[in-house]
């Protein structure tokens, strides 16, 4: 890179607000929940996909309007005078960093549409960025995992994507009296909305009022009514359905009146009602509920919304999706059905902690096969060659670098760092064959073994079966 | 995020240029790159870290001068008027991607240092970011594994690092006919241009002429010179060094007397000797050599310093790496000695794909378990049980969703996939017990077991050893 002069002047920076360090422990949590959100997405069948970190503006307005730039972080070229030509003069950067994963997804898919094999099922979990005020649950940058089901407009299609993510919270130790999953249908809403007169750009505003209802005073929503081309008579209808549907929410299972008050009939449930079977069918229907306060902000939901709470709902929203069958047309693509959610790392990690559900953070550090000790200064000239025979043969093997050969000292440092077998090099090293001792350290047991099975003893299998706190 | 029209305009969309769409084979093949560096990292006793995307942009210019400003992409917040006000009135963005990890790494250490384990040993891979043209080896964003070892200021910690660079090159497939790694050591270089009269500003120029030689012509150059405040006869003289340097590595080992006119004795090269020493009993010692043309372009190296490269030196640096002892401490943090190497994913892909060491990308995806085929309409709709009890059992199990009960056609699907097992669900499904088929896809062997023994059945090991290959 670019050439500077070789004295520096010291200086302390920190992050930029609403962004996360990671130090070895942070990261090995974060690391813990990213790998069962792997497992998970490829034991249900999806592939791995990642897009580029930041993408052309018009991508994002194309999908969400210009309104969108301003929670965005822009992003240009320091080489382009042109495109800083462009941001003086009034403009607004080429690019943006991705605060979504879907538009990437639905240009992907749409590039090569033809030759995808169907159904197309994919997940990424790349990081995000929203230009947003810090808050708990709400950084400037997370991970989001996106998993997405393209090609199939049935109900098992969401139901299957609804128990990724049931699944995902199961094997993080999590139970349905603890999260759960909220289920409505885009098509119901919007039903009712038409009957009330209310319907395009005034339906968006609705959603939104829908979205925020509970989250937001009443009063502010008001206000906030004139940006969705609202009349005052409109909005008293939105709150009116809002608030019908967190009372029907609250008296329990769905009636035939409660249906017709909220403006559906049993048959238009059907679809819903179908995804609800499947996960019953697939032993998940204990974690979900029918709820018709669900709508999701978004306007581009057409069928299946979705969202996942904390049971108590005092947090943000853990996951969030539905079905979005006209996306990908809209992105140049074929007309093709899909459904997908996004689920961040900080809300859920928030509530794995509240909930007792991770461990000591040391505890997702790897474990160290071996720690290497030198019992005495004529041996210890030759550690550096026995730990790097051993990590080549795919071992993780720390040493001491310290020049104490007090053993009892250095055991004690092979028990910090958590490793499976303490190798002590002492005298026996020059003994013919040369040999070492081997000290188990969890159960203390210590035997000499000749070094040339040194290898095959550290690999063998430790009695913990492969788990999908894999980690490493 | 915001609200939109429901009706969209369709409209295609491309990555922004120098970036990557990853499908499914694409990302794993980047996935089996990072599962060995990570790997390899964690064997030799290196903790996982990570750091924002974006940092403030003086954390760059900090380190590597306003010069640098050019080559990054600017980040700014679109909620902000303040930033954006800032650059149309000619000022700067506040935030800047990532270029490289050390600034973020030394920021890090330096917030941290009185309560950080000694030595730091840290590995991250995170995607980097850089505002220039696109070409062969050199993208605007690519992936880059990034090792340092701090706190210890011995030539076996720069031997512990180029031989974890060495071993991921070695686990990947590569052999020491193919990449060699190219060892010198700043102080010889400083002390050869002190002796020509080349210091301080006028060094920084003379490295930048190193590490350019026999990339650019001498007549671009001499061309460049100027902007590093060297005279004309200064670039002379570097230009004769670099052409000395080039002729020395040619003619084999090094002599007393081509050191001598190197400008350095056999003393002043012990330190890279030892390293070399070190790498040689650690059964490294075929993949490097002594390269007095070696100097690289960064300011800040401060003693040992390589680049890795293919054999023929067609392509750009694998690698590249070298002791950084001061640039700690012009972060803040206290005064600790350090070194460390960037590797970049895509001139090592290029390689691996040249020297034929990737295997076709779709081998690179995770196999299924199992791949459940329902062979009569009767059994079909309990698929999505048996499928999800697998699923929650951590079994990678997929299914087909064709309406055809054709099982062979549907044994081709399984075998596309490269499932393991094929589980095919019949009549004996309604027996008591209910029982399936379980095809061996491998050896093509077919048995009939209970369907409560098929999760057992399906995790019997598959006498494929756990490798570094792992990918998922």
């Amino acid at each position: 890179m670019a050439e500077s002069s070789q004295k520096f002047q010291a200086k302390k920076f920190q992050a930029p607000k609403g962004t996360r360090d990671f130090y070895p422990a942070d990261l090995a949590v974060r690391r813990h929940i990213e790998s069962v959100w792997r497992q998970v997405s490829i034991n249900h069948g999806f592939e791995e996909i990642d897009g580029p970190t930041f993408e052309h503006l018009d991508l994002y307005t194309h999908k969400s309007g210009p309104g969108i730039v301003s929670e965005l972080f822009q992003v240009m070229s320091g080489k382009d005078a042109e495109q800083l030509a462009a941001i003086r003069s009034g403009g607004a950067a080429p690019y943006a960093l991705r605060p979504e994963f879907t538009p990437t997804l639905a240009r992907m898919v749409a590039a090569r549409a033809p030759e995808l094999p169907r159904p197309i099922k994919w997940f990424a979990i790349p990081s995000h960025f929203r230009a947003e005020s810090p808050q708990r649950g709400r950084l400037r940058e997370f991970m989001q995992w996106n998993v997405d089901f393209i090609g199939d407009d049935s109900p098992r299609a969401d139901a299957e994507v609804i128990a990724t993510a049931i699944n995902s919270m199961e094997a993080l130790g999590l139970v349905s009296s603890m999260v759960r999953v909220h289920i409505f249908d885009r098509r119901l809403s919007e039903a009712k909305a038409a009957a009330m007169g209310i319907e395009g750009e005034k339906y968006i505003g609705l959603l939104w009022i829908m979205d925020n209802f509970g989250k937001l005073s009443e009063e502010r929503l008001r206000a906030e009514f004139n940006k969705h081309q609202l009349r005052s008579e409109d909005i008293e209808k939105a709150l009116a359905y809002a608030q019908l549907t967190a009372r029907v929410r609250a008296a329990g299972p769905l009636t035939t009146e409660t249906a017709r008050e909220l403006g559906f009939t049993v048959e238009m449930a059907a679809p819903v009602h179908e995804t609800l079977r499947h996960l019953d069918s697939m032993g998940y229907g204990g974690w979900c509920e029918f709820d018709p306060g669900i709508v999701r902000g978004l306007a581009y939901y057409t069928g299946t919304v979705f969202e996942i709470h904390e049971a108590s709902g005092a947090e943000r929203a853990i996951a969030g999706g539905g079905r979005y069958d006209n996306l990908i047309e809209s992105f140049g693509g074929p007309k093709l059905p899909a459904c997908g959610f996004g689920m961040g790392d900080v809300v859920l990690a928030n509530i794995l902690k509240d909930k007792g559900l991770l461990k000591p953070p040391e505890e997702y550090l790897p474990r160290p096969d071996a720690f290497v000790i030198a019992a005495n200064d004529d041996v210890a000239a030759r550690v550096p060659a026995i730990v790097a025979d051993l990590r080549r043969q795919n071992l993780h093997v720390r040493q001491s670098y310290k020049t104490t050969r007090n053993v009892g000292k250095l055991l004690g440092d092979a028990g910090k760092c958590r490793a499976r077998y303490a190798v002590i090099l002492g005298a026996e090293l020059n003994a013919t064959p040369p040999r070492v001792a081997l000290k188990d350290m969890d159960s203390g047991e210590q035997r000499e073994i000749p070094l040339s099975e040194l290898a095959g003893a550290l690999r063998a299998p430790a009695g913990i079966p492969p788990s999908l706190e894999g980690g490493g």
